[in-house]
């Protein structure tokens, strides 16, 4: 029987640590942890349950360890499993759940295994989830978009280039690009996906562990595609994977910052092409006539946030000899951030889309005659034999351009 | 005698915003502003006396507002004024006291002033106050490191270049490099708050204010040095002012970065120059025998921080028409973000100045002859009178290189 | 039969622009675009042969230019074709010899299609071109680093968590790591090869082209997997689909960029573990001894040009409507050096690994006691029947820390 | 008498490098350093007079020394000075030029210096001369505009938020705004000029020169204002001056990269608030109705290279320790863009504002009476006595928002 950790104790047996320099290094990841619990937990029952298997671990404690992890993984979901800050992470928290209630069995828990790698699993389980649940929501604002698209197939619309009035176009077709576009994004989510889809549980602080561990069996357990298995890998792709995960966010934030970007500005009512509803419109302090797309503007600007959280990532890992180095804890607050940013706008513009209203008066209105200058040249090389260059100079002089 | 208004509703009378684009909107700026309040504060007291003073607003009035700001400035001070979500940000959950509180009084408050001046106010009297407390800790880290720097004056110390060792150096000189360097890093620090100190209050919403304000005197009564007279140019300035002053804090962390990178690098045990206090060093989860130097890795990595929330300030703002703009919002978290991060970064490199060791007898095994090679050619100069090229070739050729 | 086209025309015909305009306006793209005129010519026969199939030309005008595109073809690979800087780019350079040499047919080609379409797809086809050469390249350089693995693969190291040693690892294992790193890269590359793979020609100025194109039979002739249906698309994925090859070439270059800076590191006398041959040093111009890793220094530098490049095409496109913008001509210059960057530095690494030596004697020297500690608490578990957590306790007591 | 270095020779005596690392090494140096050139000799000049002085170089050699830099200073001037690439440097190709024609004098010349601070002072000298003509032009387009404002003080525009209308403006305070702001960035401007003025020479490679240099001398001759005296620091600014330097850019930039959003924007036919004169704009290959503001784009554009050449310098440098890296060396390549599209864009905008129309017709036209309905809610509280917030909420019931 053994004496129970004191709740301030870390992982690996601090305690004099000065607690300026403790408050700096914890910063606020035993907050960003909040959203690891659930998969620290499931990671923490298939090490437990490998370690069973190949007779690390007695059949007794494996039970008690599953049973004290699912316990967690309820209150977690109940939002009742905190993390304190001395705790700094919630692996450490989960740990010493686990030493407080089942004493000798929860110090058993992290043999084989080293914070680095137990890290990793958790945040890639976490990864592989939101990528999965991104991917059905890009897919599913691209059917939305379609649908938005299908209804206005023939509804006029001016094609600008350089924003000026360039040649006819549609309220479908545009539409359409913008669905198009983010079917293609699917293509760098799933490479993303197929990246992190391997599973570090095993490879230790990044060299290996000493023992016969089974990671095959934790790899299929957690629903990994294939086990990660050099583990000086491992930490070398820390950073270099969310990076991989953060880019592709950012293409498909950047399909949102350019549509946003298109309804601002043509809902002006000076084009009055498109119309937000009121109620997802803001207004202002001061002026009482004003109806703000809010919305939109902050679906662009959360762009840069995602992009600003690659540039992060991408150049806080650089420079830097392989092998874990602190730094590459700061890789999960821009991860997380971006994640966030992503999911959230791709929901909202969803819902704009529902909303979003087509003029289709003022469309009319805007579809000039200048649109139709080149089907003009054509015309002329098509049925007078021109060659372009003369039909295009011709129509250029008749518009005394 | 006018009803009071409900908690819920918006400064621009908003009810009927969809509540999912109301949360997506509003975002974590009713968290970011707690910060704010007081400055609101400061500033609201001084638009109050202006109104007074022009003859906008009556004195009892006057008398209220003042007396109700300084309750709340009060009750943020002991962390007993909250923000609401629904509120959106601290100017609307201010407004909304002192209506509460005062009837009619507070409903005056926002005459002759738009939310965008107000915002701006606050936020530049807190980068003033930021960059004030900041240019203070630059200088006491300064003067820590030219302490620390004096005391090893004479400790010899390998001078490296391309990681090779190049010629002699001492500690004192490498110390003084980061003193020297913090010290100017101030020119740029003082640089942004000169375009910063300019009063924006009074431009209301980027065009001015058709009313008899006093900029002057609120300008005055706030501390800035003068008026930033064009309500065009104060929302143009958005995100540029905050952009010059991350920029300069990143200068100051890339000094930080460097030591960083050097005090983990030189206390390396193959090289033994420097050394953490225990108390500095955090261990590992499965590795008894780690001290690791956490905390200077992530000083190292806070630099990243800042240079990612210059980056994402200057592209969130960019390619779009003048005028004020809902990104500009998300000026605010990533300038606040990089504040936060050199603050504490300057704080925690100071404690490491404090308690890091020099190991003397490590830095004098290693000034090896290679060091002095320069030195020799020279003497082949001074002494024998050969061109220096050929005294380089001699050297060269003896070494067998 | 027609006048000859002037050659300081412009495609629109364009003679009285201001020359200071037209400098800045050109840039350095006629410099830029030699590389791109063989891609063009390949276009444009592609685009003749379909004008020719679908009736819009005549069977002598599609051989003439046939003959006349491929005789550029010749004169571009013995770099007899130049373009000059009032041709503006190589599109413009093409049609002009067309004209002068073909006169009629030649004022034909430009039929059905715009520059922008043209653009792209010169600019496609080089990318796909490029990438397939990287991707050689990048699986070359993976079994020259599996190659050295391998002969490596006893050869004890030093493993390191924080630059502390930890545990024990392998030369092998540290280079299997870079190899492993290298192939998942090629995901990405894939990836990004994917999504350029379909043909933008016919897509007009963004808004299709009013004539009975055969879009198909132009993909084809061209070796694209499928056609860009939306033209609209076909412009938003301009810079957006450079961003995800920049993006796949940045993730090789962190792989060059960490094995570099191992290499720069572990190079040092300090460490001894390796060297690079002489042949791949530089020296200085003072100090006699030096003997400099510049080659891994600029590797590794070279990454941050590439980051960088990807960081410049997110936020050129950004916050702009959709339809072409010349600001989309500057992801042109970014592109090209990122890829540029990548391909030098692939070729360089290939041959530091042919000729980088280990010193076994310096490695074995490295692996000191401490690397065994976590081994040391393992058989107190597996021997004693200790938990971990009691086992580490004990270890760290017996090492004082 | 001694033998003349052959032209192949490298400073450091180096000729058995393999000849793809030293392509790999030199990269476009070679081309790159044209234009320092000038500055280089300047340099010598001072430091060759500076060793006269001191008694390192007896007067002759001083005297052949100069003659020879002013030979080269004249050479450059008419384009006749010529680096090879297996030169590498301007500083290679100066010091072989003196050998070749001064013999042994010309191998004195290196006495008392490094490349490394070498190679810093020329920079130096080069951005100081770079930063006084871009104050000088970035004054002078203030002026224009600030004269462009003045001639339409009174010109009604219609201010914008959010691209709603919003208030009454002018294009006098819009381009005013302009001006002011361009006069604001000649404070960061100037702090970085402050920063960068400072004399390298004589620092050696980073850590002194052991003979009895009189740098006051040398700066002094070279205009700087004081001697950064610590050898380290030098070395450790390397990259940051840069940074802030790109950084000031960056934000006259933005200033650019604002008004051409606005002017693209404003000068679309559906405003018709501004024009650009035919001779500014370009046409389109396929469309011949267009006239297209290329060169507003390409300014706008023009803001992202410079922002990025800050991010690549900013994460070239990080994560290094202190002393010289040939990393160090690309930092000189994002630089020279940077301060070349910031001049160039300058120039252009200066054009721009000269031949910008203003249309007054349109502009009126677009002053439209939602602008006036915060002044009506002025009117309410002015004249009736009503609280801002109920007389706001008057208005906008009045206009059914």
């Amino acid at each position: 029987m053994t004496k129970r950790t004191k709740k301030s104790e870390k992982l690996w047996g601090g305690s004099g640590l000065d607690s300026r320099i403790e408050r700096y290094t914890v910063g606020n990841d035993y907050l960003l942890d909040l959203r690891l619990v659930p998969f620290d937990c499931l990671s923490s029952i298939a090490h437990a349950r490998m370690l069973g298997k190949v007779g690390l671990l007695e059949g007794d404690s494996v039970l008690a360890l599953v049973d004290g992890l699912q316990e967690i993984l309820t209150l977690s979901r109940k939002g009742q499993f905190a993390i304190l800050p001395e705790q700094e992470d919630c692996h450490t928290a989960i740990e010493q759940w686990l030493v407080d209630k089942l004493g000798d069995a929860g110090k058993r828990i992290h043999l084989g295994r080293s914070r680095n790698d137990q890290v990793l699993t958790a945040l890639r389980l976490y990864y592989l989830d939101a990528l999965k649940t991104l991917r059905r929501e890009v897919a599913g604002l691209a059917t939305t978009v379609g649908r938005f698209a299908t209804s206005h197939k023939q509804t006029p619309m001016p094609g600008y280039t350089h924003l000026r009035k360039a040649m006819p176009s549609t309220v479908g077709m545009w539409a359409n690009a913008l669905a198009d576009s983010l079917e293609d994004d699917d293509v760098l989510l799933a490479a993303a996906m197929e990246i992190i889809d391997q599973s570090p549980l095993g490879s230790g602080a990044g060299y290996g562990v000493p023992l016969p561990l089974d990671r095959a069996m934790t790899a299929r357990e957690l629903g990994f595609s294939k086990v990660q298995e050099n583990p000086v890998y491992v930490q070398w792709s820390r950073g270099k994977f969310e990076a991989a995960m953060v880019h592709a966010c950012g293409q498909v934030m950047l399909d949102l910052n350019r549509v946003a970007t298109d309804l601002v500005h043509f809902s002006m009512e000076e084009f009055g092409y498109f119309e937000l509803p009121p109620e997802m419109c803001t207004g202002s302090s001061i002026m009482p006539q004003k109806q703000n797309p809010d919305v939109l503007e902050l679906a662009r600007a959360r762009y840069h946030v995602v992009v600003a959280a690659e540039t992060q990532l991408r150049s806080t890992i650089a420079n830097l000899p392989h092998g874990y180095h602190r730094d590459l804890q700061l890789t999960k607050e821009p991860t997380f951030r971006a994640i966030d940013a992503t999911g959230e706008t791709v929901a909202i513009m969803d819902l704009v889309f529902q909303g979003l209203k087509v003029n289709k008066a003022a469309l009319e209105a805007g579809m000039t005659p200048e649109l139709y200058a080149t089907q003009r040249a054509y015309q002329l090389v098509t049925e007078k034999g021109m060659t372009f260059r003369d039909a295009y100079a011709e129509v250029k002089k008749d518009l005394g351009k």
